[in-house]
């Protein structure tokens, strides 16, 4: 994970130095993408080209751009009329930093220059590039990651069903997760059948990745987290722990890691042991 | 123009209609998109299309997709920590609405959903598609309208020159108008030549734009606005009147359309009568 993370740092660093600095937008945009992410969506896209047998090279710019996503997201979520959140791993979030306005332009100029970079990139087709913005935008819209926002704060202080629970982190992170292998397949010119096997196991990896997520935020200190500890019990907002007990969410994350493993072991890939260990990483982590 | 802002309010519907409903984003996507703008943007698209003898419909992605990048920043602009405006168009603004969190979220989904549009368009072909996308990403981005926003708020009480008021305008307002024609120079295969032409143009009447909109501020009533009359100045925001008297920003406000005129008659067009009359709305406009 760490080499795939400094690897994403170099293509981002070099993209965000070619953005032009007006006000503190350009310094915003790069304190919130430094702030000491563990990159694993880009993790997940270089795992999948390792494992599809294609050069590092082809991942760099969709591993730039999901993480411009995903941060903008971030930002955003973390703003006042939202979560309201003060901290992001440790430090002051995008709009206690700055300001509020400065927040959400950040946020909006990342989300644009997640386009671009696939847009202008060296290593992709214009037919890759078409495909990869399809699923991006998709993933990242309304279907995706903003209608998984929109159903989670309309949630807070609601009673909802394990599906109805799904039905939200399917869509606010794993439609995000999903797209990591999905784009990385495209990428590679990856045979039909393999898409469809990872998109599985992405949307299983991803979801696993939201329950030790909520597992984790109450039995890890704030310290650990970077974030208020319990915060997300606090909001009286939906969890895995909440609706299955704190045993019950360990032993579904169990059952999910079991899963994305049999996937894996399924899909006819050149080498699987990276994702195999993001999988352990996913659901034996404890911050 | 009426006859462009049905066309493009027949493919914002389509899109629209794909979405998912989710709380209220796809009501507040809907409600800020289709609330009374002039489609300004839609109309130079199909005109320039026309003077370059392509068929509409090459045009209608497009003009669809810089629509939901406007609309998207209006949302956002009008946000409390931004310029904390409370009626646009006559209206409630979308946070007023519904509330600051379903904006935000409205806005981000409609700026993902312009490069959906694009992605996804039946009328393009991949190489157009990746062009278009980089110079829309371009002008939203910070190098554009994102990059103006902030420099404009970040000029608030401040006094600035003319040059100053000018780069300005150009990124805030002037890099997506120049985008309109640039896009559908690149949906029409046109010389490049004609390309920077017409870009010269699209500058030009985007400045006359604005200096308009500026004159319009304090010359009009807040009925006719559908926004309060006086509002840019009571922002302490610097605007051409202050700068250069109403009389010289409307003397400067001819120059600039006697400019446009004179770059539209030296672009070879096969016709360029829609393109005069939108440079004589410009200019001549009353609200």
């Amino acid at each position: 994970m760490q080499s795939s993370a400094e690897r994403c740092n170099q293509t981002l660093a070099h993209y965000l130095a070619q953005q032009p600095e007006i006000s503190h937008l350009r310094t915003a945009m790069s304190y919130s993408i430094t702030n000491g992410g563990k990159r694993f969506r880009p993790a997940l896209v270089y795992m999948t080209l390792k494992a599809l047998g294609v050069s590092l090279e082809k991942g760099d710019d969709i591993a730039a751009a999901i993480e411009c996503i995903h941060t903008y997201s971030l930002i955003h979520d973390d703003l006042p009329a939202m979560d309201d959140d003060e901290l992001r791993r440790g430090n002051p979030t995008c709009h206690i930093k700055f300001d509020e306005a400065t927040a959400i332009l950040a946020g909006d100029a990342l989300q644009t220059l997640a386009f671009e970079i696939i847009a202008n990139s060296q290593n992709l087709s214009d037919s890759q590039k078409v495909r990869i913005i399809q699923v991006l935008s998709k993933a990242s819209g309304p279907a995706g990651m903003v209608g998984g926002q929109a159903h989670d704060l309309d949630s807070e202080g609601k009673q909802l069903t394990q599906v109805e629970l799904e039905a939200i982190h399917n869509r606010k992170t794993g439609a995000l997760i999903a797209a990591c292998t999905e784009m990385a397949c495209i990428a590679a010119d990856a045979p039909k059948a393999i898409h469809t096997t990872l998109k599985d196991f992405s949307l299983t990896l991803g979801l696993a990745f939201q329950v030790s997520d909520d597992i984790i935020d109450i039995t890890s200190s704030t310290e650990v987290l970077g974030k208020q500890q319990g915060s997300d019990h606090e909001l009286d907002k939906a969890t895995y722990p909440k609706l299955l007990t704190l045993d019950g969410a360990q032993a579904y994350l169990s059952q999910l890691k079991e899963k994305a493993l049999t996937l894996l072991n399924q899909a006819e890939l050149n080498c699987s042991e990276q994702l195999i260990s993001l999988t352990h990483f996913v659901a034996d982590r404890d911050h």
